[in-house]
């Protein structure tokens, strides 16, 4: 442990690494508050691929695990630092080294916040889509290392669509450059995307090509009022089947909406089961508003209310992003489900919900990208009540088994971490699996990066 | 040998089963008509899953190298068969198993054609992107082997946009099931994008889940002349740095032109230097279209001419799709490149290649996916004398180091097969080759699909 600690010291600036416990403990947890972690030996916090380098051959010398991170955002135990490891921060890797209007791509460093990024791009007229609504904390290299979605992603998809070349830290140190800088590129096997979505566990990544876009109009949104979370769930089927193409496609239950109102006053419909807030960003979105309004209230929508301008339009997006903050906030502690449903069985999967609600009598607020059929069960319990606790954790799992049942996925955009372990096993079966494990092997043989997550 | 066809015929319908040396011969090659091929040993049809496990497993206990094929449309040689293989023609497997609506998804086998199903979406009002020129004839298979692109690629993405889950034989027989129906999904290594472009040396894919969208309205195309190649980069260039989204950016240069007027009599102006053609499929792409041809131009244009109605608009893109057909006329063989480069880069990369074409004393056609710098220089010789011979191969090489000085790749779409090996590597490195290698071997540790490809 000296000796880690003085090799790491030798290839990095004394302020880069932490071994402070107080520090250090601040380091060891991402947002899954469920999920265990250990307690780091050091965290570093490297500002070059040279160090960042320095700081995987000399895990790989010693033989001690590191957990690479972003801004610990995450909502699957991911970023979880494992005992005695190397907590590995990309976050004074921050630096957007390029953006170019016409090859519309941006270069950055992995620790740039995802908002800021967007902002940035914003300048020049481009966008960079993908947008959890953790952006204003959570980095690019966090939302490259879950595949992260968020509420455009309806439109314009997810982080996978928009990373087209890494640079890349192996786990003994050398580095791989993947993909490339051109909009299209078939040379050789996807690493890029093998990259995405791996949860740290392949490689850390310092640098990214990123694609962009030119920016859309302001979107304009609308709010629909349903009896039930199923009518809604309707609404959105015949909206998709109509061939619309909504920015935004998002929904709130009735406990979501109350939950969001108790934290933050925004005035949403107390009284109802479910919201739908559908938006475009065409060059005329009032019509297609319209249309839509119409879907809504033919599928049982009790009230339908336009946004008048892009300004209200914005404040329903607020409200939508608060959801899974506020929910936090209903009891002492919360799991957060993540199931992806084909679109077609979103009805099916809220029902599905309340009744495991009903069965482990808990609260379980839902909100989802409902376009795409991502939905996010949040189980509210009282972690200090040992009994709660375990119909908490029984009714996450039934969930994620319902999600599967429906032919769904355990996670849309949270991705496995620790959480949900047994789950990509259940969902992937042992073939699966297997050949999963042989790709981390070929990456990282000694199994020092993020151990543990995953499988 | 003997033993081979009988152990194949054990589970094959007899019809399946192709020995005929005159028949298996005719399957001994893609249309990349410089690669070597060797001799199938046999040529298998099968129709079912169960009949393609049957001949993976048979291969594996044999060690018989098996050589996955669509439609041999291929242009790098990726469907070569090697010597005594068994060549494994997927064309039977051709059923379309599912359109959804709702979840806007098609489940398909691999066998089915390019345009069979985007016909069949289409009468649902739904749209299957990804459009090589050889949409009539190649299989999704093929596309899903190459990552193919296409026409409408600029603003659609490409076939590995809209992979959303595979069922895929191992070397070893067993079924492997990837991704998912979902819209989204993050659980565990993106092993479906692995799969697309492997050029079937990862495994045999037999079933793909597919996404769709809703089809857009009708697109309306224009065509502007340039006095140079050079003029019509620099127009693309500011038509994608003014934020314009067309559904088609494609670039003829002069000899295309030329030589499509020889082969279909399209009446395309005949002295033109190159021909750049745009569209847009937005509700009212008239606006846009006159705002383009301003850029084009502004860029020096010397006639821009829109389209009077969507008919027009289809024999321009007709015309375009004739390219490479047509430049094969030219003389009695081509190698046609695949470079794509930064679009920042498309004018320096056209006028590489005059340079290369006068220094080699050649003929070299360009037609380009130009708004995404995806560039196909034809290399026109004559197979007969050996000396053009070996200048066309020397020209061909200079154009893919080219395209590695402007920052580009050697493929955007056709892939790699034996046509590209040399040069993967130099794209690749070591690092990054090694790493490929090991991925590769995970799947198919014997080394027995499609070997020799790629690497
Ligand atoms: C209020 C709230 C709302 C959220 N909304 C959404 C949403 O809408 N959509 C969504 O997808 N997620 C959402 N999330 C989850 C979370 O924000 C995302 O998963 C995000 O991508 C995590 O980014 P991060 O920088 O915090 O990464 P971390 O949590 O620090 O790390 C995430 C994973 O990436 C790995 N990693 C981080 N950096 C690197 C690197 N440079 N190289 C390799 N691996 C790396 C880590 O090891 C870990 O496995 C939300 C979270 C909160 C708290
Ligand atoms: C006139 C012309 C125009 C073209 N235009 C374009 C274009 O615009 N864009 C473009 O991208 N390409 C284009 N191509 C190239 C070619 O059509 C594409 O590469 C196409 O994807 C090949 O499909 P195929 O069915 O012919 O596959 P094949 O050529 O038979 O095979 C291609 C590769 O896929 C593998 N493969 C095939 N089926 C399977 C399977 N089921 N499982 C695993 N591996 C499999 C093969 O082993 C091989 O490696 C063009 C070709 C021609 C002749």
């Amino acid at each position: 442990m000296a000796d880690l600690i003085a090799r790491l010291r030798s290839g990095l600036p004394a302020a880069a690494v932490i071994t402070d416990p107080d520090i250090t403990t601040s380091y060891a947890h991402d947002m899954a508050s469920f999920s265990d972690a250990g307690t780091p030996a050091v965290v570093v916090l490297p500002r070059t691929t040279e160090q960042v380098q320095h700081v995987l051959r000399t895990a790989t010398e010693l033989r001690v695990p590191v957990v690479p991170q972003g801004a610990r955002t995450g909502l699957s135990g991911a970023a979880n630092a494992s005992e005695g490891c190397v907590v590995l921060s990309l976050t004074k890797m921050d630096r957007i080294l390029e953006i170019d209007p016409v090859d519309r791509i941006a270069v950055v460093e992995p620790g740039v916040v995802n908002a800021v990024l967007s902002r940035a791009v914003a300048e020049q007229g481009l966008y960079y889509p993908p947008d959890p609504s953790s952006w204003e904390m959570c980095t690019i290299g966090g939302n490259i290392g879950t595949g992260a979605g968020g509420l455009c992603c309806v439109k314009y998809g997810v982080t996978a669509e928009y990373v087209l070349g890494l640079e890349v830290v192996l786990a003994d140190g050398r580095l791989l450059t993947t993909g490339r800088r051109t909009a299209k590129g078939v040379a050789g096997y996807d690493l890029t995307r093998l990259f995405v979505g791996s949860e740290g566990t392949l490689g850390v990544v310092v640098k990214a090509v990123l694609a962009l876009r030119p920016a859309p109009p302001q979107q304009l949104a609308l709010v629909a009022e349903f009896p039930s979370a199923a009518a809604a769930g309707a609404a959105v089927c015949s909206i998709m089947a109509s061939g619309h193409v909504p920015s935004l496609l998002e929904l709130m239950d009735g406990t979501t909406v109350r939950a969001v109102n108790a934290m933050a006053r925004m005035g949403l419909p107390e009284t109802t089961e479910a919201l739908l807030l559908a938006a475009f960003d065409s060059p005329d979105p009032t019509a297609e508003l319209t249309a839509l309004g119409e879907l809504c209230l033919a599928a049982g929508a009790t009230e339908v209310v336009p946004a008048q301008d892009a300004a209200e339009s914005e404040l329903l997006l607020q409200a939508r992003r608060l959801a899974l903050t506020a929910l936090e906030k209903v009891s002492t502690a919360t799991m957060i489900d993540d199931v992806c449903v084909p679109r077609s069985r979103l009805g099916d999967m809220l029902e599905g919900v309340a009744a495991v609600a009903a069965k482990y009598d808990l609260t379980i607020g839902v909100c989802a990208h409902a376009g795409d059929g991502n939905t996010h069960p949040v189980v509210c319990f009282d972690a200090h009540d040992p009994d709660e606790s375990r119909r908490a954790r029984e009714s996450f799992d039934e969930i994620m088994a319902l999600g599967l049942a429906l032919g769904g996925t355990i996670t849309g955009e949270h991705g496995v971490g620790l959480l949900k372990k047994e789950w990509l096993a259940r969902e992937l079966g042992p073939t699966g699996i297997e050949l999963q494990r042989q790709v981390k092997a070929v990456f990282d043989p000694l199994g020092l990066l993020n151990p543990g997550k995953l499988f």
